[in-house]
């Protein structure tokens, strides 16, 4: 039996999801929650996660499950886990998955499925309180030609060429189910707030849904999507990058901070 | 001459805008900003600001002089400061300013007013992104009932219910000119995002223009409306605090993190 948690988290404290090793002095999402447990059931408990965010992503519904040593209700376990964990993590659901063959449930093998969205915004003046969660470009974006390309990725395609330095990937042949493009005029982002400061702010969301990523491959995207957004390659250039693969022509990786996993889609029973 | 500058910070890292003595440890961002200036002009420079907001409070268009001891053109402040200011405080605009009377001018005694926007959210659930800037809240809140006490304040009134403990003004006659309640539906505030977390949440802005403050008195306002959205005390109550002044009769001080001074309204130059 296992038990399966969707939790949510501000990336800007962590270096990333990944538990690192048990001499290192890095803070992660994983290694925090392990920690948590290990309090909560005063043995070493480990986690498994649907997706190893790196260091400064952030996450709105990551899935979570680990084996319990002995039974606790699940209310005790978020009540428990509420108490213990900090601020930058919070335990949205909780519920059990027993799997007919007995195995542990593994979220990153067993999901069908993920939804990130990436913020971007652009103004002439840098906000503080949007350093966080927002790429800030000063120029800009031409959304239309944006969300051109955006809809050209959609489907079975090779990602190749958004995959990072690092992908341990065998195969490189990805689905991306939807991947449009959402601007906000201020008016909307920041209702009834008519200072001049938002004049010329314009908040833009990317949301790429898809059954399963490459190695940074949604922040090449929209490394991509971005350049296209500033004219400096036409909405034509995606298709020649999934019909040519190489990581050399795409654009450069968005950073971190603007992208957020909000969902995680499941297949099995929710809570 | 004096220089005038709109700044924009996150105040979750200060210890509130006024500086504190030489030798306090206290991160504030008056301080900040008088350190940059040194740095910028050799000498000691002590800047002023509009609003002496509290910690954690936050601004996007807080304004505050200096007196230069020597000319730089206002661009070259504007670069300078930008090279020597934190990540948490951006300069958004920089001009000059003489006075008839050759006094060096006070953004706090020459500003014609102020807007706040106070920043609350509605969920069963915690989004740890939210938590420097929202005020996080369980229930859901009547806003009909909120912004019917809002429009109850509008006008000259005597405020003395709704000032903080250690509030040193002589008199609490204030005048709010717009006091409004704008609540946000998820698709509107995050939209194309159908996902789980967000189906009950509900973002809730309470913006106040006024002409000046007492101390804590737009957080006592907030805390006095949430009541109300909760349905712990009628609309009515506004007109009744009015009009027998009694601090112990208001609601609670809301939390800081939730306000941001949104811009001050001054009457000579603007960039």
């Amino acid at each position: 039996m296992s038990i399966l948690l969707r939790i949510s988290y501000d990336g800007t404290g962590f270096h990333g999801f990944a538990r690192q090793g048990p001499d290192s002095p890095l803070r992660t999402v994983q290694g925090t929650i392990d920690a948590a447990l290990r309090r909560l059931f005063k043995q070493d408990v480990e986690c498994r996660g649907a997706s190893r965010t790196d260091a400064g992503v952030h996450a709105r519904g990551q899935l979570v499950a680990f084996d319990p040593p002995f039974a606790i209700p699940t209310r005790g376990i978020m009540l428990g886990l509420a108490g213990l964990l900090p601020k930058d993590i919070a335990v949205v659901a909780c519920w059990e998955q027993h799997r007919d063959d007995g195995e542990p449930v593994n979220p990153r093998f067993g999901n069908l499925g993920k939804h990130y969205r990436y913020r971007v915004y652009t103004s002439s003046v840098i906000d503080p309180n949007l350093r966080h969660n927002c790429w800030h470009l000063t120029r800009p974006l031409d959304t239309a030609a944006m969300a051109e390309a955006a809809a050209m990725l959609q489907g079975e395609h090779d990602f190749a060429s958004f995959r990072g330095a690092n992908c341990q990937a065998q195969t490189t042949t990805r689905t991306i189910t939807e991947a449009v493009v959402v601007a906000h005029p201020p008016a909307d982002t920041w209702p009834a707030d008519p200072t001049p400061l938002s004049h010329d702010t314009t908040v833009i969301d990317i949301h790429i849904r898809g059954t399963a990523f490459l190695y940074k491959m949604v922040r090449i995207i929209v490394g991509t999507l971005v350049e296209v957004g500033h004219h400096k390659r036409p909405a034509a250039a995606i298709p020649q990058l999934l019909a040519h693969p190489d990581r050399r022509r795409a654009g450069p990786t968005a950073p971190a901070h603007g992208l957020t996993l909000m969902e995680v889609l499941w297949a099995g029973p929710s809570p």
